[in-house]
């Protein structure tokens, strides 16, 4: 496999025709979070080792096989970020967030690493679009978070997705848990993998996500978190389900949900999909009120999730006339020759400033090759600059859709005959409206 | 220092609080782009190591001294991108993008790494807007290139941001520079650092942009490659030069001008602020006519640029009246106990859905906390929802900016008085008429 032209295995790139799908779901994200008063917090692709082994907790799968850790040319021992809630909980901790008024209500777009077989919908580097809610402990918040998650999808047009929510506790409830997790695992001892053996005694939750299928097979049959809640962690359930009514959102209760992080407490989500293969989980998450502590910070509740935007991208293949269509080049110039290749620039640099898409040839192209290559394009308009056209100062703008021309001046007519046609510019002047009222808001 | 609460040295965090004037600059380059016909593409973090040693070249001081560079669990060797134009090539060589319409016009928005001493405007993470423009050999295409440069400068109102272009020609004239820069230096041999010693014969450009201060001053005083122009690339720079003219764009030629990456040729440039200090290149590039052909792809003239975000926000800090206000919050709800709590959650998903940033109190706050709140968001209005309004079903909705309050019905009425007053709906209607127009466009 030549290495100079494969990326390497378990990345993808993402095409010019393909990338606009992205930029609407992240646009999406973005601004349906802004709606519940999520801000965009941004940091590191890397961080210390520590964070993760620290926060996402060292008998998980993550942490003990799927970590890209290395050490800088300064002996650091660093991490490419595997998820979003440690980075983000650094940030908020070393910039002092927890500072102001609670509860602080952050979003995030990016690329996490993980080292693991890839297949469908399971990249070593995939995207995600994550929140966090730090602050506060009511089970309205748990509430809040999925009605965001919920709410991106409703707004991407995404149907058959199903939320699936559980409680795993506190560390009161588990620690009953755990026992009961060690006495069944124990009776299975010598068909678990070496790694679940190691974690047997230290962490037996971890057994209950591991990928082996004998253990999953074996974990099918353990006792559930949920049959050993605390009344404080059963009555926070319980308001989360009544709530969740309320707001007219359906669910089910799945107890076998954990999640693959050590840092979950109490309610954890899943939203999943029938439609996309094995993968199906496109957003997990929930509460982790003990990990801000945990990482020297004040105690503090919280919670959030993460949303994978591969498989989301995968769902919405299903549904393409999901995606805004592309805006279309408003005017393709077609010069020949080097002085009318100069005239035609001219004419583009005005065009652009008042917004209008406006291309032309760069390569030297016979006048028919050109005309193709705007039809490509889809071009609302051309115009031919020839001898003929620079000597007069007129040239005829063509409609492409109707195949109409119309006479227009050089100097002065391009820009005039633009606006009086076509739609790209009520698109531009409503754009500039938005700015002027957002300017007057201000 | 605490590993857990400090980002790696040399990253750094974007706040809340500023991320908006990031996604207001980037959301300017990619629209501007479009404005040219520049689609976005994506490619992975890391790329085999094998690809940026080739392509950035092993006498450059990003692959000598920089990378980030370490064996991943299968043994191979990646290296986190130290810039944009390698990854760029790989995934249109991997994904066959030269058999398009010629020129392929690319952006891309990327973090980039290397390990160099952090300082103002040098971070070790850093991210750059980057455009590639495959195919075209013509002098135009790099006036294209340049003004689009300009044009995101210009729409962001940067001032006092210089051009300067230079050539450093192709392969045939520079056999002969060469044999004069090495001529040259073989006078300062003993002073130059190993580095550059090493570099001497191989690839003495090199030394023109060592950071050793020795090196600096030495090649300070080498032969400048413009008086080894070839024909051709003589004449390819004078009609840069007067399209730049013809365009209106002011420039000054900087023989100086050479770029520390291997793969340029003919025209390079540099915009190039004196308002932040030493740091002051904000974009450059160039052709690299020979790159394309030596990753193993067709021969193909090609060109680009990559604009670092770190400095253009250090320029904009200087107006921040560039940036466009954040949306303020529409309405707050301040209820009072669960029951007021469930019918808040209630009322925001309904008044979410058509487009209002709604918030309501997560906290068990006391009315006036959540007033305090509400004013330290900028909430437009308010809405107290007490068992008074729960029992009588009326609320009253009140106007932050003016005091002003009007009774509205909780079930039917909160939606239309937010649509009767305000300017929010404005902008969400106007936004909605876009959509439509978008849509009629398809």
């Amino acid at each position: 496999m030549p290495l100079l032209t494969t990326a390497p295995r378990g990345t993808q790139d993402v095409l010019p025709q393909n990338s606009y799908k992205w930029q609407f779901i992240e646009k999406t994200a973005l601004d349906t979070a802004r709606l519940f008063g999520f801000k965009e917090i941004r940091f590191p692709t890397f961080e210390h080792t520590e964070l993760f082994n620290r926060s996402v907790g060292d008998t998980t799968d993550v942490v003990q096989k799927e970590m890209y850790t290395f050490e800088d040319k300064g002996n650091r021992s660093i991490t490419l970020r595997p998820e979003g809630t440690a980075g983000t909980l650094r940030a908020v901790l070393q910039n002092g967030l927890l500072n102001d008024a609670l509860p602080q209500k952050l979003c995030y777009l990016v690329s996490c690493f993980r080292y693991e077989k890839p297949q469908a919908g399971r990249l070593r580097e995939f995207h995600q679009f994550g929140v966090e809610m730090l602050g506060s402990q009511s089970p309205s918040a748990d509430v809040e978070v999925i009605l965001l998650a919920k709410s991106i999808f409703d707004t991407l047009k995404i149907q058959n997705i199903d939320l699936h929510i559980n409680s795993i506790g506190c560390p009161k409830c588990r620690s009953e848990y755990h026992k009961a997790l060690i006495s069944y695992f124990n009776s299975y001892k010598d068909q678990l993998c070496e790694t679940c053996q190691s974690r047997l005694e230290k962490n037996p939750m971890r057994i209950l996500d591991c990928k082996s299928p004998v253990c999953s097979k074996i974990a099918a049959g353990a006792p559930v978190v949920l049959d050993y809640l605390c009344e404080d962690c059963q009555t926070h359930f319980d308001k989360v389900q009544s709530l969740l009514k309320a707001c007219g959102v359906s669910f089910s209760i799945d107890p076998h949900i954990v999640r693959g992080l050590d840092y979950y407490t109490k309610t954890v989500f899943e939203f999943v999909s029938q439609n996309i293969g094995a993968q199906g989980t496109v957003c997990g998450g929930g509460r982790y009120d003990g990990l801000i502590e945990t990482l020297g910070g004040p105690s503090t509740p919280a919670l959030g999730f993460g949303m994978g935007l591969e498989r989301l991208l995968l769902l919405l293949e299903q549904t393409p006339e999901a995606y805004p269509p592309e805006k279309r080049c408003d005017l393709y110039i077609a010069p020949l020759g080097e002085e009318a290749t100069a005239k035609a620039a001219q004419l583009a640099v005005g065009l652009r400033q008042e917004g209008f898409r406006c291309e032309y040839d760069l390569m030297g192209k016979s006048a028919k090759a050109q005309m193709k290559y705007a039809n490509k394009l889809g071009a609302h308009f051309t115009l031919v600059l020839g001898d003929n056209e620079l000597q007069t100062g007129k040239a005829a703008l063509k409609n492409m859709d109707t195949g109409e021309a119309r006479e227009v001046d050089l100097e002065t007519g391009v820009l005039s005959a633009l606006y009086d046609e076509g739609i790209a510019q009520t698109i531009h002047n409503i754009t500039q409206d938005i700015e002027h009222l957002m300017k007057e808001e201000r």
